[in-house]
């Protein structure tokens, strides 16, 4: 798979980089159809709110053309899209004006289960929570060990994804989804102001859905909100919509707002 | 600046590393002194805390050899030893056969003013409060974020340090420091199974006290323990121990029990 580090194919970088060091920095993983990025302006839009509040430069342009020119070459796939502060001297400052290093990184569309979207996918009830930290919450950053710690809870295959709680058990989102429950045909998400990654397709299903005139909803969620939910269903931008069959005991239908959303990520994601 | 990746002489490594992706590892910061880690097996126990608590594999024999080969060449200096995940395939869950990847980075001892240690340091009082994540709690790991956002907030040269509290305003640490209050003669210092870093010297210097019989207590502590403290130091495992003798409107003398800790801690970096 091919590898570009500030718009020159490179397979490394600098042992120096800051993002390595402190996990200093921002991703985006995006679904590539025909060589075009798909939902690009949203990862931009998320990127850039990042960029704001780490304080980093972001070169629009700069990503714009590079992002566009990578994807050219990878047909489908997906690329992950990092950038970071760049090399460090010692120490946990941020230089004042450090550019922003740019990684772009190809590989294959994911070859998850067809019956993932087709049937839906059980929870895992992941014991790690999400500490609560409002100045990092809702961006993808680089700091990602509770998400490694989450995802090494199961090795089955009965489980495609694990439901993660924050630390005082509000129900936040997946390891790598964001997570909606359809009540009395609106939508109810949770609210990503101190933990969790405000996902790209949630930010899109959100609009859609006001669009269609449905009620959205985004506050805090509790496991009583789960389980009286009509519908369940796990969004991202890589796969789309995978229904929500069960968790623990609980268990809701593949319903029809689930399956009309289903069909609108796709066409998004040129599926 | 010289570095090694996995044993040999290197100053990048992969694009793939997991430690660039996710924050999935750990690090030690090392003085150096006449080609000889200091407080190496401390620094030793923590990585091996650290890569239990990760479930990675912990090499030690490997660590060694390669450190103090690394060490033997730098004379006086600071060493980082970083350990990744090594490669990722896509996706957080981390793979079960994993071999840590060893990184090594050489840089100066750094050039800290002498009136730090002589007359004390003021703190800076961060906004920035530390995550509660007890699953990540003491470690050195590699999602340092909050430390790069809080180091963030000033840039005079008045503070040498910023004071961080938890979400739930504990006083917790220093951004790259620990924290002891004298109090009675005793030994106060904060409880980090929620958030913070368990610092080399921090354990080496409770270690010490006991030694000397002096009453060590860790607990949560709050503004007001600070405030009711006789003496205030900051420590890390580079530096040795600072005097605090401001903190926004609180001061402190230097007391006498900072200054003999102090001797104890240059002998124990061989300054």
């Amino acid at each position: 798979m091919s590898s570009w580090v500030d718009g020159d194919p490179a397979d490394t970088l600098s042992v120096k980089d800051r993002g390595l060091a402190y996990g200093d920095g921002l991703f985006e993983t995006i679904a590539v159809r025909s060589g075009r990025p798909t939902l690009f302006e949203r990862h931009l839009q998320r990127l850039e709110l990042g960029c704001q509040r780490l304080g980093m430069a972001f070169e629009r342009e700069r990503i714009v053309d590079e992002s566009l020119r990578f994807a050219g070459q990878m047909g489908d796939g997906v690329m992950k899209l990092i950038l970071t502060r760049g090399d460090g001297l010692r120490g946990y400052a941020p230089p004042a004006d450090a550019q922003a290093r740019r990684i772009l990184q190809a590989g294959p569309i994911p070859a998850y289960p067809p019956v993932n979207e087709q049937h839906g996918v059980r929870l895992f009830p992941c014991q790690t929570r999400l500490a609560q930290q409002p100045r990092l919450a809702g961006l993808k950053h680089l700091n990602r060990l509770e998400q490694v710690l989450a995802r090494g809870e199961w090795q089955d295959n009965e489980h495609a994804e694990g439901l993660l709680c924050d630390t005082d058990e509000r129900v936040i989102e997946g390891v790598y989804s964001n997570l909606f429950l359809v009540k009395d045909g609106g939508l109810l998400t949770a609210d990503l102001s101190r933990c969790g990654v405000a996902g790209v397709m949630r930010a899109e299903l959100l609009h859609q859905a006001r669009e269609l005139k449905l009620v959205t909803d985004i506050r805090d969620l509790a496991l009583s909100d789960l389980a009286a939910a009509d519908e369940v269903f796990l969004c991202n931008s890589v796969y789309g919509i995978w229904p929500v069959i069960g968790y623990g005991q609980l268990s809701w239908p593949v319903g029809p707002l689930t399956r009309k959303l289903q069909g609108i990520a796709r066409a998004l994601l040129d599926i």
